[in-house]
């Protein structure tokens, strides 16, 4: 017999399945894995694929880590805070409220020992993980009623869930968790007082305006939410060098494409909510006071009992300290005045 | 004998050299062309390399773009506005007075149609380009005395060029072309009043606090200056399918790798140079507001000569108006609200 020719097959073929956390209806977040996986199928002629499956089609959206992590899919989309029920150190590689916002996540991520830190945490699960989109600050929900003070959050029943949560319930909100298409009769009916989602593209498709028309912001557990590309650690330690330097380069770009497709989607989206009944309001100075004295409380107790969580918190607090001197300076003198100049009709 | 082996070469061998316009002394944004490298090489298992020259290596910096369209090298990495002096146009690609700051100018290159306008302009002149690193807001530079009225701009002698340049002088200031190295000098026996350069990262290996202490922000003729990187349009175009789609992918990934880079080294370079003598100095709303309007000035005199520059600065302008609504809404309140806690020690 002839031997087999000495060419590398320098694309081998891979096929992976993706189980993502979002709906196809969230075409932003849930397209990211598209896009991911567009890159990857196109710079190899096809040859690594990554089948990208909706929230419940192979595993609920929740439970999309633990399918990467047991092998059912080679990898998942989602979001790391999820899956704070089982360790609260998860939320850090994703959002905790009054953290960074987006381009500090990922100056922290890609040059701050991000990435390794929480790769450190993830290896524990079998996952290995990267960040694959981003929102920007999301919007602090729709209210039913204005809530001005503190005292007005007092049994509040609003839709949000981990760790904003528990720091909103030590100011007496009581935290419902509700999935996203029960949200609107619940509002409708008052069964719930508020609910946050997303921020103004995701937020306009499901007409909350119509039922709870107070939209607050910012959304100050969610300044800056790292969505991951997470992938079974041994399926990924089985590719090739050059193929885990591929997913590196696609989910680097797949992650600040996300970002970009939000920045350009979200202003037409604000501007029609407003048009079509949504009241803008800042949360006061008092309420976002009283909510970072509680995240902080928070904080201190889980960083007392988890060596996992101080690890990474220390690391992102010591960055973030620096971080807001540094963006007060140039960018923020920079916005404002281009602020001013829209508000004052000249753009 | 015997016919080859019917397997596609799926990684044909291509070697490619780009000439940087910038020295390896600004790493960052010049390793930014090698961020790039490293990515097609690693995909390709190294059959796709790229090798960067320094500016002067090949040809000097500000030429790089023309030995991308002659052919002398097949890409440069580069700064559109380095080409005003052919036509206004190329400024457009990466920043003019009072544009967008760095995600909004990614969300209109990526997601508002700029990538394909900008290649509109780009083709005529033999290149195709993308997107492939930026800044963030830049610093106004370094200035001997305190400016703080448009009065003070008379006959201030400034190193600075292109649009800015020609907006200044409208206000009085003589604009002066100098380059890099010849800086310190000028300023330090006064040959020159002022000068701007890129951030703090950047401006702290050159020592300026020490000749020309005030350092006033924003650089407001550079909210989010795109470095681009083009390519010879003819060897762009004979990439196979592949490799096109994993330049485009590898380019949105270095694009925002430089940016992630900057700002995680902004912050530690601010505060080291404040403590070795800079003094931090915002420009005044008065110095900002003529600015302004001396910018728009400039714009109506261009879009009227000018149908390319008229085409793609419209459609900055349409996004810019939008975007500016968007930002101030749950963006600038996280920010500002974390700003007020460093303020504060809180952080």
């Amino acid at each position: 017999a002839l031997a087999a020719p000495a060419i590398a097959q320098s694309n081998p073929k891979v096929t992976w399945r993706i189980a993502s956390s979002f709906p196809k209806s969230l075409d932003t977040i849930y397209g990211g894995a598209e896009v991911f996986s567009k890159m990857l199928s196109e710079a190899t002629d096809g040859n690594f694929q990554v089948q990208v499956f909706a929230a419940g089609e192979i595993v609920p959206g929740l439970q999309a880590a633990d399918a990467a992590a047991n092998g059912t899919v080679e990898g998942c989309h989602t979001v790391a805070y999820y899956y704070v029920g089982k360790d609260p150190t998860w939320a850090l590689g994703a959002a905790v409220p009054f953290a960074l916002n987006a381009r500090g996540m990922n100056a922290w991520h890609y040059h701050g020992g991000g990435i390794a830190l929480f790769n450190e945490f993830l290896a524990k699960q079998g996952l290995y993980g990267l960040p694959g989109g981003n929102t920007g600050v999301q919007m602090g929900g729709w209210f039913r009623k204005e809530i001005n003070t503190v005292a007005d959050l007092q049994g509040l029943k609003m839709r949000i869930g981990g760790f904003a949560g528990q720091v909103l319930s030590k100011l007496g909100v009581v935290p419902q968790q509700i999935a996203g298409g029960d949200i609107y009769p619940a509002l409708e009916k008052g069964t719930i007082d508020a609910a946050e989602w997303v921020g103004p593209y995701d937020d306009e498709k499901l007409g909350f305006q119509k039922v709870a028309p107070y939209y607050y912001y910012p959304g100050f557990w969610e300044g800056g939410p790292t969505v991951h590309l997470m992938f079974n650690k041994a399926k990924y330690e089985e590719l090739s060098p050059a193929y885990k330097s591929l997913v590196h380069t696609a989910a680097q770009a797949a992650d600040a494409n996300m970002l970009q497709k939000y920045d350009y989607l979200n202003p037409t989206a604000i501007k029609n909510l407003v048009a079509n009944g949504a009241q803008l309001r800042p949360f006061s100075q008092e309420i976002l006071s009283a909510s970072f004295d509680a995240a902080n409380e928070v904080y201190a107790d889980v960083e007392g009992k988890n060596p996992d969580f101080k690890k990474i918190w220390e690391s992102i607090k010591a960055f973030r300290k620096d971080y807001y001197v540094n963006m007060q300076i140039a960018e923020y003198n920079y916005d404002t005045f281009m602020m001013i100049q829209q508000r004052g009709s000249k753009l």
